[in-house]
């Protein structure tokens, strides 16, 4: 393809994606297809013969979008939002065209210099003090290996150097509670510490936070049996109802005895944009390292994951390479954002940010954020007050964890009703929400934030609720 | 950003991306950048008011693009060809436009879906049985730490599930070699191994691929004091001299003593394109797991690593995770991702795949790698007729290995005058190449491959680099 057919090409395509932004909501929220839908749309064998750039289009509308689920629909209430602003969209978009290479500052400092700014920017935006520098990873799972592997060297005075994990005569422990996101325990086995090493820190029973008394008593139950307790995960704001681990409490209990901690904020990081939520993590410049993505609630669209850590020299010290062939004449000077995480080679990632911060700006940004924050208590409100419905858990950001409890019903004939009513709309495309499970039953989150979404779109997820629980009472 | 404030900026973007590509010939290959040269051009405090995106434009123009090494140009012969052909560009624009979540099938089910088809026509396209099943990551490091994890598991009867690795009692052992590309050992020691578990096998000194003889030597030695022989990586093209070990003779070896193979091919997956060059990886068919990069020399853009194994069973009972949040009615027909490697979270990368393929054709790219391993034969021919020139390695494929060795040069007098020529080109930005270690001296790394780099370019690369050192020589 030349740059005169891209050209051409290019208009064609940003049109078609304008259109296709602006016409979201006429599309059902969750993708109408069934298994193997999109497959057995395309050939089975490569194809053999080039096609124009209007073909391929004309394929993404008919063949791909019926196959995507609209999480920018403003009906989208599930799992957390994962806007893609349009301004990040530019900035993505950007980083396509100039095709770069970043394998090492030298081979496009520009992509090492302008996320070591964004970063920065992003650090003082949710009030970090400067004790922290951040990177850009692709999501929150890969950024908690990669702080469970450098506690795990931390802890293990760089066992690697030496035999290994399996050297160390000493169990390892990872402490963190049932809420914790799956990518946690992900994290802690493929580190290698084993699920007999990872704790499940007991929870305080109506906020599902970690109990800090709770972990001191197993941190020192283990060292009584001779393991050597590790690092904490602290869920601030818990993927299941946004539960926030208590980050000063535990950094203290943690200090005693050089644990490390790791901040799984991967949601609420945004909440931290605005400094009247930032009390949710009081105690977070004791903690090691954090990670966060705008890729969720804030809008820049995935993947980016901040990352951040206090001991840069450690982290580098664990997962540096230094081939001859990436050598250059100024690697004193500068940093290699290789040696910050798990891969080698990155994309020009802080453009996205650069763009989203540019040309939507920080206020606006906020703005939306409280916006959402409005709705969900609103929401909140509104449920809590109908008869036989119940929210489930404290709304401490946008996340509304709600159950209809009709009389009569309960185990397992409410799980049934539960999924029933929430499955019938999922189905039907008008709204999407994720049914998930607390205290071993089914409940629904009702996960507020698309950019798109309005108290009107709220009001009317409520109506579509109510009737779709009456139909299913009526059967 | 509104759809419309999208769509005009859009258009300037991409008819700026247009005569960018056109002329980057005009620019310097390598950044003329010094260390802090793009981060001192921003604000070190976040914008506090939004700014129009032809603003970003502008300053993206100024501030960035200087800091920028031109990997598209058709004079640069670093690293490797890190192509990122137009076709595959305007694909990845689509997957940032439609603002896709990739965690489910269920989130996106179109991203999973032509995910399985491109893999599976890469597969067919590089000649493999269909015993293999891929997906796409981000880079073959990422690649290489999931192959090791899994073969951990595996050699372990999945210790991630009790103990973990730090409760085996036998080392486990990785085998590679020097000529290994950096992200092995990285991985391994991520992987918990330890750097005493790593064994670098001898190779020939000449092809510098590894030694079956020894590699069978080493395993047994490493069972007759007790320990646990695991896996092998195999380098398929090695970064430095694109080496190729003898994967027919080291899968039968592994069989033997049941250890996991992986095939790392970054590069030279690119070649198995093309029937004639599948000699060179004979019996992958044996190996359990295959990671190469169309991202570079064929030309699919950053980041697209595929990986392939060919049990899928194994590589989803270690990586799995199944939170409620994530249920979905359909779980039992549909491929998840998220199984597959480290993150949860996915961009829909077979989009641009998709187009590659779609829009430049098989035919084109075959054409095209065929040219440039012409091109290298012409070359590599070209330098050894010269007097006091030397090409250090067989030219397998693309990369030719040379040295200007003046009478009376040599050890360090030689690196010096080696690195003096080469980084005299490099800091002109007429040309770029990546001087690299072997046998512990500095030679100079020509990869040939980029799209846009014909003979006539190879020719003024010759004039240039004589020119050079006639000049080192005269000073």
């Amino acid at each position: 393809m030349t740059p005169e057919e891209f050209r051409s090409a290019g208009h064609e395509l940003i049109d078609w994606i304008a259109d296709y932004r602006s016409n979201l909501e006429q599309r059902p929220v969750r993708a109408q297809i069934k298994p193997a839908g999109v497959r057995s749309a395309f050939s089975a064998q490569p194809p053999e013969t080039p096609a124009p750039a209007a073909q391929l289009l004309r394929e993404l509308e008919q063949k791909i979008v019926p196959g995507i689920t609209q999480v920018q629909h403003p009906m989208h209430y599930g799992w957390f939002p994962s806007n893609a602003s349009l301004a990040s969209t530019l900035g993505d978009i950007a980083s396509s065209g100039l095709g770069t290479l970043g394998i090492s500052w030298e081979s496009c400092p520009a992509l090492t210099e302008l996320e070591e700014v964004v970063c920065d920017w992003m650090r003082q935006l949710t009030g970090l003090s400067d004790n922290w520098e951040g990177c850009i990873q692709d999501t929150a799972s890969t950024a908690c290996l990669t702080a469970l592997l450098i506690a795990r060297e931390s802890a293990s005075d760089y066992s690697e150097n030496r035999g290994g994990l399996q050297a160390e005569d000493k169990p390892m422990i990872v402490y963190t509670t049932e809420e914790a996101h799956s990518s946690v325990v992900k994290a802690a086995l493929l580190a290698g510490f084993g699920r007999d090493n990872l704790r499940m820190v007991a929870m305080d029973s109506a906020t599902r936070a970690m109990s800090a008394p709770a972990l001191a008593r197993q941190i020192e139950a283990d060292f009584a049996v001779g393991n050597l307790p590790c690092a904490i995960v602290a869920s601030v704001g818990s993927t299941g109802i946004t539960a926030f681990d208590p980050v000063a409490e535990i950094v203290e209990i943690a200090a005693e005895h050089a644990l490390w901690v790791h901040i799984d904020a991967a949601m609420a990081g945004s909440a931290m944009l605005l400094p009247e939520y930032r009390h949710l993590w009081d105690g977070v410049e004791s903690a090691d390292s954090i990670a966060w993505n705008p890729h969720k609630w804030m809008g820049t669209i995935l993947d980016c994951s901040l990352f951040y850590v206090r001991d840069v020299q450690h982290l580098v010290r664990v997962m540096s390479t230094n081939p001859s062939y990436l050598r250059s004449t100024v690697d004193e000077e500068v940093k290699q954002f290789r040696d910050w995480g798990i891969p080698l080679g990155r994309r020009f990632r802080a453009l996205k940010l650069w763009y989203h911060l540019g040309i939507d700006g920080i206020d606006a940004i906020r703005a939306r954020l409280r916006r959402d924050l409005d709705n969900a208590q609103w929401f909140a409100g509104h449920v809590a007050q109908q008869e036989h419905w119940r929210v489930l858990a404290p709304v401490k950001l946008q996340t509304v964890c709600i159950r209809h409890e009709p009389p009569g019903l309960s185990g397992d004939a409410l799980d049934r009703h539960t999924l029933g009513w929430v499955d019938a709309i999922n189905q039907s495309g008008a709204a999407f929400m994720s049914p998930s499970k607390l205290d071993g039953r089914w409940m629904v989150r009702v996960s507020i934030g698309v950019e798109a979404t309005t108290r009107a779109h709220l009001e009317k997820l409520w109506q579509l609720i109510q009737t779709q629980v009456s139909e299913v009472a009526a059967e």
